[in-house]
Protein backbone atom coordinates (compact mmCIF):
# COMPACT_ATOMS: atom_id res chain seq x y z
CA UNK A 1 0.00 0.00 0.00
CA UNK A 2 2.07 3.16 -1.53
CA UNK A 3 -0.54 5.92 0.00
CA UNK A 4 -0.51 4.61 3.73
CA UNK A 5 -3.65 5.36 5.56
CA UNK A 6 -5.69 3.57 7.98
CA UNK A 7 -9.55 3.78 7.02
CA UNK A 8 -12.20 5.04 8.81
CA UNK A 9 -15.58 3.41 8.37
CA UNK A 10 -18.73 5.46 8.68
CA UNK A 11 -21.73 3.59 10.42
CA UNK A 12 -24.60 5.90 11.17
CA UNK A 13 -23.06 8.00 14.12
CA UNK A 14 -20.61 6.07 14.44
CA UNK A 15 -17.19 5.57 12.72
CA UNK A 16 -14.52 1.99 13.40
CA UNK A 17 -11.03 2.44 12.65
CA UNK A 18 -9.61 -0.92 12.15
CA UNK A 19 -5.61 -0.90 13.27
CA UNK A 20 -4.20 -3.64 11.19
CA UNK A 21 -0.47 -2.22 10.33
CA UNK A 22 2.12 -1.46 12.51
CA UNK A 23 1.63 2.14 13.77
CA UNK A 24 4.45 4.68 13.27
CA UNK A 25 4.37 8.09 13.57
CA UNK A 26 3.49 9.92 10.32
CA UNK A 27 0.71 6.97 9.94
CA UNK A 28 -0.43 8.33 13.85
CA UNK A 29 -0.23 11.52 13.18
CA UNK A 30 -2.52 11.20 10.06
CA UNK A 31 -5.19 8.83 11.74
CA UNK A 32 -5.51 11.65 14.07
CA UNK A 33 -6.21 14.19 11.39
CA UNK A 34 -8.50 11.96 9.59
CA UNK A 35 -10.62 11.42 12.15
CA UNK A 36 -10.92 14.61 13.69
CA UNK A 37 -11.62 16.11 10.28
CA UNK A 38 -14.60 12.85 9.82
CA UNK A 39 -15.76 13.42 13.40
CA UNK A 40 -16.38 16.85 12.58
CA UNK A 41 -17.73 16.76 9.09
CA UNK A 42 -20.15 13.94 9.89
CA UNK A 43 -21.00 15.28 13.54
CA UNK A 44 -20.03 11.19 14.64
CA UNK A 45 -21.23 10.63 17.85
CA UNK A 46 -19.17 7.61 18.76
CA UNK A 47 -15.80 6.30 17.47
CA UNK A 48 -14.78 2.59 17.57
CA UNK A 49 -10.90 1.76 17.77
CA UNK A 50 -10.69 -2.24 16.61
CA UNK A 51 -7.36 -3.54 17.77
CA UNK A 52 -8.06 -7.24 17.55
CA UNK A 53 -5.49 -7.87 14.67
CA UNK A 54 -2.94 -6.53 17.22
CA UNK A 55 -0.83 -8.73 19.39
CA UNK A 56 1.13 -6.36 20.87
CA UNK A 57 0.18 -2.78 21.91
CA UNK A 58 3.24 -0.90 23.17
CA UNK A 59 3.11 2.63 24.61
CA UNK A 60 3.20 4.98 21.29
CA UNK A 61 0.00 2.59 20.41
CA UNK A 62 -1.30 2.96 23.77
CA UNK A 63 -0.32 6.73 24.07
CA UNK A 64 -2.27 7.58 20.48
CA UNK A 65 -5.53 5.78 21.42
CA UNK A 66 -5.20 7.68 24.37
CA UNK A 67 -4.92 10.54 22.01
CA UNK A 68 -7.28 10.13 19.99
CA UNK A 69 -9.38 9.64 22.77
CA UNK A 70 -8.82 13.04 23.94
CA UNK A 71 -9.32 14.48 20.63
CA UNK A 72 -12.81 12.72 20.26
CA UNK A 73 -13.82 13.39 23.78
CA UNK A 74 -13.20 17.35 22.90
CA UNK A 75 -15.55 17.00 19.21
CA UNK A 76 -18.08 15.22 21.72
CA UNK A 77 -17.76 11.68 20.46
CA UNK A 78 -17.51 8.95 22.76
CA UNK A 79 -14.24 6.63 22.51
CA UNK A 80 -14.75 2.97 22.97
CA UNK A 81 -11.57 0.27 22.03
CA UNK A 82 -13.17 -2.85 20.99
CA UNK A 83 -11.40 -6.34 20.31
CA UNK A 84 -8.10 -6.01 22.47
CA UNK A 85 -6.45 -9.68 23.12
CA UNK A 86 -5.91 -11.25 26.56
CA UNK A 87 -2.06 -11.20 26.03
CA UNK A 88 -2.56 -7.18 25.26
CA UNK A 89 -4.92 -6.29 28.59
CA UNK A 90 -1.53 -8.23 31.03
CA UNK A 91 1.10 -6.35 28.60
CA UNK A 92 -0.84 -2.63 28.88
CA UNK A 93 -1.18 -2.57 32.63
CA UNK A 94 2.82 -4.44 32.49
CA UNK A 95 3.68 -1.32 30.78
CA UNK A 96 2.06 1.00 33.33
CA UNK A 97 -0.90 2.27 30.46
CA UNK A 98 -4.09 1.82 32.34
CA UNK A 99 -6.03 3.77 29.30
CA UNK A 100 -7.78 5.82 31.60
CA UNK A 101 -10.73 7.33 30.27
CA UNK A 102 -11.27 5.08 27.68
CA UNK A 103 -13.71 2.49 27.42
CA UNK A 104 -13.33 -0.90 26.26
CA UNK A 105 -15.92 -3.74 24.39
CA UNK A 106 -14.91 -7.04 23.96
CA UNK A 107 -16.14 -6.89 20.65
CA UNK A 108 -17.44 -4.27 17.66
CA UNK A 109 -21.27 -5.54 18.83
CA UNK A 110 -20.69 -4.41 22.19
CA UNK A 111 -18.79 -1.63 21.45
CA UNK A 112 -21.92 -0.42 19.57
CA UNK A 113 -24.05 -1.24 22.29
CA UNK A 114 -21.85 0.73 24.73
CA UNK A 115 -21.51 3.79 22.47
CA UNK A 116 -25.49 3.80 22.53
CA UNK A 117 -25.85 3.22 26.54
CA UNK A 118 -23.25 6.40 26.76
CA UNK A 119 -24.78 8.30 24.37
CA UNK A 120 -28.43 8.06 26.20
CA UNK A 121 -26.46 8.96 29.34
CA UNK A 122 -25.03 11.88 27.75
CA UNK A 123 -27.94 13.38 25.98
CA UNK A 124 -29.45 13.66 29.30
CA UNK A 125 -26.70 15.29 30.75
CA UNK A 126 -26.54 17.56 28.01
CA UNK A 127 -30.14 18.03 29.18
CA UNK A 128 -29.66 18.46 32.85
CA UNK A 129 -26.96 21.24 31.56
CA UNK A 130 -28.85 23.08 29.58
CA UNK A 131 -31.82 23.71 32.10
CA UNK B 1 2.25 -8.17 13.28
CA UNK B 2 3.49 -11.76 13.90
CA UNK B 3 0.31 -13.52 14.03
CA UNK B 4 -0.69 -12.22 10.19
CA UNK B 5 -4.63 -12.83 9.97
CA UNK B 6 -7.30 -10.20 9.04
CA UNK B 7 -9.70 -9.28 11.31
CA UNK B 8 -13.65 -10.18 10.82
CA UNK B 9 -16.07 -7.39 12.77
CA UNK B 10 -18.91 -9.16 13.88
CA UNK B 11 -21.98 -6.72 13.32
CA UNK B 12 -25.28 -8.06 14.47
CA UNK B 13 -25.65 -10.49 11.49
CA UNK B 14 -23.23 -8.96 9.08
CA UNK B 15 -19.42 -9.19 9.11
CA UNK B 16 -16.94 -6.94 8.20
CA UNK B 17 -13.87 -7.27 6.94
CA UNK B 18 -11.82 -4.65 6.26
CA UNK B 19 -8.38 -5.45 3.86
CA UNK B 20 -5.92 -2.84 4.56
CA UNK B 21 -2.61 -4.91 4.00
CA UNK B 22 -1.12 -6.93 0.79
CA UNK B 23 -2.69 -9.44 0.14
CA UNK B 24 -0.66 -13.05 -0.40
CA UNK B 25 -1.41 -16.51 -0.72
CA UNK B 26 -1.73 -17.93 3.09
CA UNK B 27 -3.20 -14.36 4.60
CA UNK B 28 -5.74 -15.00 1.42
CA UNK B 29 -6.73 -18.54 2.40
CA UNK B 30 -6.84 -17.55 5.98
CA UNK B 31 -9.29 -15.31 5.86
CA UNK B 32 -11.09 -17.34 3.81
CA UNK B 33 -10.90 -20.37 6.36
CA UNK B 34 -11.77 -17.54 9.18
CA UNK B 35 -14.84 -16.35 7.76
CA UNK B 36 -16.68 -19.45 6.42
CA UNK B 37 -15.87 -20.48 10.00
CA UNK B 38 -17.25 -17.06 11.14
CA UNK B 39 -20.17 -17.24 8.99
CA UNK B 40 -21.10 -20.63 9.68
CA UNK B 41 -20.57 -20.18 13.65
CA UNK B 42 -22.64 -17.06 14.06
CA UNK B 43 -25.28 -17.98 11.32
CA UNK B 44 -23.95 -14.37 9.32
CA UNK B 45 -26.61 -13.13 7.35
CA UNK B 46 -23.57 -10.81 5.15
CA UNK B 47 -20.48 -10.01 4.56
CA UNK B 48 -19.22 -6.93 3.99
CA UNK B 49 -15.37 -6.46 2.53
CA UNK B 50 -14.34 -2.40 2.75
CA UNK B 51 -11.19 -2.18 0.35
CA UNK B 52 -11.31 1.78 0.73
CA UNK B 53 -7.73 1.40 2.03
CA UNK B 54 -6.17 -0.52 -1.05
CA UNK B 55 -5.10 1.56 -4.27
CA UNK B 56 -4.51 -0.97 -5.92
CA UNK B 57 -6.46 -4.43 -6.62
CA UNK B 58 -4.59 -7.13 -8.83
CA UNK B 59 -6.15 -10.26 -10.25
CA UNK B 60 -5.03 -12.04 -7.35
CA UNK B 61 -7.55 -9.92 -4.56
CA UNK B 62 -10.48 -9.76 -7.41
CA UNK B 63 -10.08 -13.40 -7.41
CA UNK B 64 -10.07 -13.81 -3.94
CA UNK B 65 -13.34 -11.20 -3.26
CA UNK B 66 -14.80 -13.69 -5.80
CA UNK B 67 -14.22 -16.45 -3.98
CA UNK B 68 -14.98 -15.21 -1.15
CA UNK B 69 -18.33 -14.18 -2.15
CA UNK B 70 -18.80 -17.66 -3.90
CA UNK B 71 -18.43 -19.03 -0.22
CA UNK B 72 -20.45 -17.00 1.47
CA UNK B 73 -23.26 -17.61 -1.09
CA UNK B 74 -23.16 -21.06 -0.78
CA UNK B 75 -23.19 -20.78 3.40
CA UNK B 76 -26.23 -18.41 2.45
CA UNK B 77 -24.89 -15.23 3.07
CA UNK B 78 -24.47 -11.85 0.85
CA UNK B 79 -21.15 -10.45 -0.11
CA UNK B 80 -20.76 -6.29 -0.43
CA UNK B 81 -17.54 -5.10 -1.62
CA UNK B 82 -17.35 -1.50 -0.26
CA UNK B 83 -15.45 1.71 -0.27
CA UNK B 84 -13.85 0.66 -3.85
CA UNK B 85 -11.70 3.58 -5.34
CA UNK B 86 -12.47 5.30 -8.08
CA UNK B 87 -9.01 4.64 -9.94
CA UNK B 88 -9.41 0.86 -8.56
CA UNK B 89 -13.02 0.31 -10.42
CA UNK B 90 -11.14 1.31 -13.48
CA UNK B 91 -8.44 -0.77 -13.12
CA UNK B 92 -10.71 -3.88 -12.56
CA UNK B 93 -12.55 -2.95 -15.52
CA UNK B 94 -9.28 -3.13 -17.36
CA UNK B 95 -8.10 -6.28 -15.88
CA UNK B 96 -10.92 -7.70 -17.35
CA UNK B 97 -12.48 -8.64 -13.46
CA UNK B 98 -15.57 -7.34 -13.77
CA UNK B 99 -16.84 -9.65 -10.18
CA UNK B 100 -19.83 -11.21 -11.45
CA UNK B 101 -22.24 -11.53 -8.65
CA UNK B 102 -20.63 -9.73 -6.74
CA UNK B 103 -22.91 -6.67 -5.46
CA UNK B 104 -20.78 -3.03 -4.43
CA UNK B 105 -21.50 -0.19 -2.62
CA UNK B 106 -19.73 3.16 -1.98
CA UNK B 107 -19.65 2.86 1.81
CA UNK B 108 -20.18 0.47 4.57
CA UNK B 109 -23.19 2.21 5.44
CA UNK B 110 -24.68 2.05 2.47
CA UNK B 111 -23.39 -1.36 2.32
CA UNK B 112 -25.23 -2.59 5.19
CA UNK B 113 -28.16 -0.97 3.71
CA UNK B 114 -27.80 -3.10 0.62
CA UNK B 115 -27.39 -6.25 2.61
CA UNK B 116 -30.85 -5.24 4.92
CA UNK B 117 -32.13 -4.62 0.82
CA UNK B 118 -31.30 -7.59 -0.33
CA UNK B 119 -31.88 -9.79 2.75
CA UNK B 120 -35.69 -8.80 2.87
CA UNK B 121 -36.01 -10.16 -1.00
CA UNK B 122 -33.65 -13.08 -0.51
CA UNK B 123 -36.30 -13.99 2.27
CA UNK B 124 -39.13 -13.44 0.77
CA UNK B 125 -37.37 -15.90 -2.17
CA UNK B 126 -36.71 -18.59 0.44
CA UNK B 127 -40.83 -18.44 1.28
CA UNK B 128 -41.59 -18.48 -2.19
CA UNK B 129 -39.02 -21.83 -2.20
CA UNK B 130 -40.88 -23.17 0.50
CA UNK B 131 -44.20 -22.97 -0.94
Amino acid sequence: MSDERIPILRMGDYLLVSIQVDMHDKLAVRLQEDLTETISRHVSKGVMIDISALDLVDSFVGRMIANISAMARILDAKTVLVGMRPAVAITLVELGLSLPGVSTALNVERGMALLRKQLERGEHADERHAQ
